[in-house]
């Protein structure tokens, strides 16, 4: 076969060049997640973090520290923010789904790392992206220490992109929390969403776009003065501050026994992820304001009510299963560090599940 | 607008229950990477792994331990994986991306987790792709204690995934290598790569599948016996059992002074990486032997030669500069270790490029 020119890397569709003007952008918000402890060194092959183990504090709160690590994604969530042109929350979004995964096990979130598959560099969408990922690892207490970007024309399609995250905290052995302590008559304590989060955004998709064909741009009375598309994109609140500070609070008594990040699968499929097997969850539904988006999709899909409360936060992004004696004053602290806190249920005999009521 | 029946969260396209059948298939490879280190919580929301701060040899070992953490993809080797329907190799080819970055610091690999983004989740291919993740884990020493798989049906196209790794490794403060100390005189070690490695392949794809039409299947005399696709899905070595022996066996004294793995941009696009600003690295290109593969990339693209070693590691996976008293004696060990070595180049006064003669 005659070929008359020569191939290069960029002409086959991955533009090396692209990556520079992007690194440039991202590098000011990156750096200002870094603490002292992060060891900065040019055009690494990976990021470095200190555990400042030789350091009194560590020491004191670390005698046999366990590092905590978990990834996620934000599932199509990505999809609505392409479809608004809007990145710069989005990144958030990935942070709160594996931090607040990371503090349920009782640790302090230390690093994050990114990974984007894209269509395309874009170096504005990128940028934006990383600023994003950048603020909520500023929400969340933690460093930015390394990410990767790979141009892949041939899986993403026009536009498309995949983002997956990836965090690493700290804990010490025996504070670890599991739901093992778990005991009968605990109570069951849920911190408001500020949303959908970020799981069920297929359902959302296929109600609001397919079904009915809104835009994101509509307005709907029950939504309030947001567009639909302000209020899908609303980020996924990140819990890391008020849990490490709340667990700071009681180094000596384990009065939080057991909590949950409340995402794919609801209140009724995650809460029972530490539940002891003796143990039910009851919840009462109406102990809470659920937020009008829910309704709305409820009203409009229509969605069977149970399935809502297998597929949506409902309201509730997070819940702490605590020692009876302690649940006001733990309310008391949560409140005071910015939740919205209610009590939503009690632990009753029963075989690991949650009775909804 | 009327509707005839309710939505649930399976038919709009996510199959929660198909989830349940995979990670029965795949626990028990998970498992088998798991040394006591590792934790095991049931359903638990992140996976933890113990430092062993409390234990004598870790404490003897690391006083000021530093965390190492890379994440990185494949790139579109995942599509070679796809078109021959065998993905028992490319999670090797995930660790290795991840794991041969994080040695590069002088870092040993204790854990990894992986992200998957599929079309649709297939259990077979998700178990097949999970197992290859903990080969490779195994190979690199390391845990593999979580992962995440998300089926998003409206950003990959039927059949088609993306995958992304994260690990997370430790070295003693002091120890953490950077190639601030690369002197002149130095020498460059060479480590054989197993063939493409993870990078390029968007230009592999398009010289073989799209300029030539060449099939997988195909055989050519100048590969040997083994089909084009064979070949091409070679899985990535991983050197981090070799390194981490190498660096063991000095502990003292500093002569390993950097590394640098050969991903995309190729030796003269990597080595510069750890480059002090005043030298070069001269590059004697006949000193080791190019795999085949190089040659029938670079004639069927064609391709020029200079852009080869921008793009390809020609042969050459991983590179250590070492203090010229020792290269003997690094060579032998690594070789002891299994790895085919050749001293490929030294250094030289510059201004921290590559020079290939």
């Amino acid at each position: 076969m005659a070929k008359t020119e020569n191939i290069t890397y960029a002409r086959s569709g991955v533009s090396i060049e692209a990556n520079d003007e992007m690194v440039e952008r991202i590098s000011r918000s990156v750096s200002a997640t870094h603490g002292p402890r992060v060891i900065g060194l040019e055009n690494s092959f990976a990021g470095l973090f200190r555990l400042d183990y030789d350091e009194k504090l560590f020491k004191k709160n670390y005698r046999s520290p366990v590092l905590v690590a978990c990834t996620d994604g934000v599932g199509t969530k990505v999809l609505i923010a392409r479809q608004l042109n809007r990145f710069d929350t989005i990144g958030i979004d990935l942070v709160a789904m594996n931090v607040n995964d990371m503090i349920v096990q009782g640790a302090e979130p230390l690093f994050f790392l990114d990974y984007l598959g894209v269509n395309k560099l874009e170096p504005a969408v990128i940028a934006s992206l990383v600023e994003s990922i950048a603020n909520g690892c500023k929400i969340a207490d933690c460093a930015l220490i390394g990410g990767e970007t790979a141009e892949m024309p041939d899986i993403y399609k026009q536009g498309d992109y995949d983002m997956a995250g990836f965090a690493v905290g700290v804990v010490e052995r025996n504070r670890i929390i599991t739901g093992a302590a778990i005991e009968i008559g605990d109570v069951v304590l849920g911190l408001a969403s500020s949303g959908v989060h970020s799981n069920g955004y297929t359902l959302v998709r296929h109600i609001c776009l397919k079904t009915n064909k809104f835009r994101l741009s509509d307005k709907f009375d029950e939504l309030g003065p947001a567009t639909l598309g302000d209020v899908l994109l609303e980020p996924t609140r990140i819990y890391s501050r008020s849990i490490v500070s709340l667990l700071a609070s009681y180094k000596k008594k384990k009065v939080v026994r057991g909590m949950a990040h409340i995402t794919g699968g609801g209140l009724v499929g995650n809460i029972p992820r530490v539940l002891p097997k003796n143990c039910d969850a009851v919840i009462k539904k109406d102990s809470w304001e659920i937020p009008a988006i829910f309704a709305f999709l409820q009203k409009h899909g229509p969605v069977e009510q149970a399935e809502m409360y297998r597929v949506f936060n409902m309201g509730i992004g997070y819940v702490l299963i605590v020692a009876p004696d302690f649940a006001d004053s733990i309310t008391d602290k949560l409140s005071r560090l910015g939740e919205k806190v209610c009590r939503i249920g009690l632990i009753a005999p029963g075989n690991g599940k949650v009775v909804l009521k």
